[in-house]
């Protein structure tokens, strides 16, 4: 493991995010639970179930970052074929992996642990499983790479099994301020200088529109969101500090926290 | 314009999206209208707002697909770089956009229109607009590359006013049949073989979970649905039909659509 903090991409593989046929949930938590412990989310890519493509991407991204986690393609279906994808990007056999075997054979009744479902106990030769709580048939680990089921609830529960494995880095924090009634075009400048004044820090600024008032009298109200974000918390604490001098000088009453809905 | 059906691909640029601040819409949004038009989607990235890394990956992208949108960082404020990264990808240079700037300059009172401000009627030389009739500043086109904002309300209004500039496929058909009460481990080997006698759809099969009863008796239940996609709609008609015969001989009751939540 390199000394500088860790960093992560995603890989999402499914026919059904890139159709539209499915609201893909799974990079909002990855990205947020990564933050949380530590190891950025850096790149993330969402590709079909096609073998050349998934074996190609794999080996693309793993090369770039600390960890890949990818997601979907592990059930016992025919598009289901990102775990012998995974064993071709390193090159080792795809063959029965004897302790999901052991997982998964005896929930069948006999002759129930059919060539379909022995899929879900085949992985490349090496990996090392990932518990699933949720319905049993596990995820894997091999190299930098964690293979993970696609269906949300059972995703969350094996990440969470794998977290300690990883090498956490230092903890992100995140600041946030908003105010309404200014646009960004007139904070631009002021935040930029803020910005310049702490290069360890990102600074983002993020427009939102709410309805406000009653249903007789609505009205549509304007703002911006600007968030400081870094692992030196002093440092971020005192670029939200002259964030919300800034927003004050330009007539704006700065609160706290994200907008409300 | 190459005579093989035209694809697509999507770059989500925002540091927000990646650190799970914000949930993104805009990948389903633009994959069930591209999917609409014929124009397929074929990957999605999400990347952070770093000028290297934006550069690199839209050379990268647009070089393998017929179509590249990016959605982000359009805006005033100083992580807003997707325009001059783009031009720099393009290797011309970053200039004020006489249109862009006609269209924006009148809306400010005098002094309004500042350097900030300037940025987004700054373009890649050759930029050809695309309307914003929600907020104005508008985003543009370039080769094979179409920039868009990030907010979902405003990048909807861009990406329809785009859509009849684009190369439109064969439209791609969808047809759902779904089952409760069916293991995806009891139909996998069935399945395969349909998609096997269907080579030129794609057979799709996603296990699904919904909560059942009233609060006295709830009842957690389980299905499968399967979708057949592609573009001859009779052979789509053909195998979602064969796809049923499979479920009722394996005890199940098929139901057409999409299972209700």
């Amino acid at each position: 493991m390199p000394d500088s903090p860790p960093t992560a991409s995603v890989l999402i593989i499914g026919n059904e995010v890139l159709s539209g046929r499915t609201q893909d949930v799974n990079v909002k938590f990855l990205a947020t639970r990564l933050g949380e412990i530590g190891i950025p989310l850096r790149e993330v890519r969402i590709i079909p179930d096609i073998a050349h493509v998934i074996i190609t991407t794999v080996n693309e991204v793993r090369a770039r970052f600390t960890y890949l986690f990818t997601t979907g393609g592990i059930g016992p279906t025919h598009d289901d074929i990102t775990s012998e994808c995974v064993a071709a990007a390193f090159g080792v056999p795809w063959e029965p992996h004897p302790e999901a075997w052991a997982l998964l054979e005896p929930r069948y009744p006999p002759g129930g642990f059919n060539a379909a479902r022995q899929r879900m106990a085949t992985m490349p030769r090496g990996a090392r499983l990932i518990a699933n709580p949720v319905s049993i048939a596990p995820g894997f680990e091999i190299g930098n790479v964690f293979v993970m089921a696609g269906v949300p609830e059972v995703m969350r529960a094996m990440f969470e099994s794998l977290v300690p494995r990883l090498q956490h880095g230092p903890r992100v924090v995140s600041l946030t301020v908003h105010v309404t009634g200014i646009p960004e075009g007139t904070l631009a400048e002021g935040l930029g200088a803020i910005q310049a004044r702490f290069p360890g820090l990102d600074l983002g600024s993020y427009p939102f529109y709410r309805r406000r008032g009653n249903r007789d009298a609505p009205e549509r109200e304007n703002g911006v969101a600007v968030v400081a974000k870094g692992t030196d918390a002093a440092a971020a604490t005192a670029a939200i500090a002259e964030v919300s001098e800034l927003l004050r000088r330009l007539g704006g009453n700065p609160l706290p926290g994200e907008p409300s809905p």
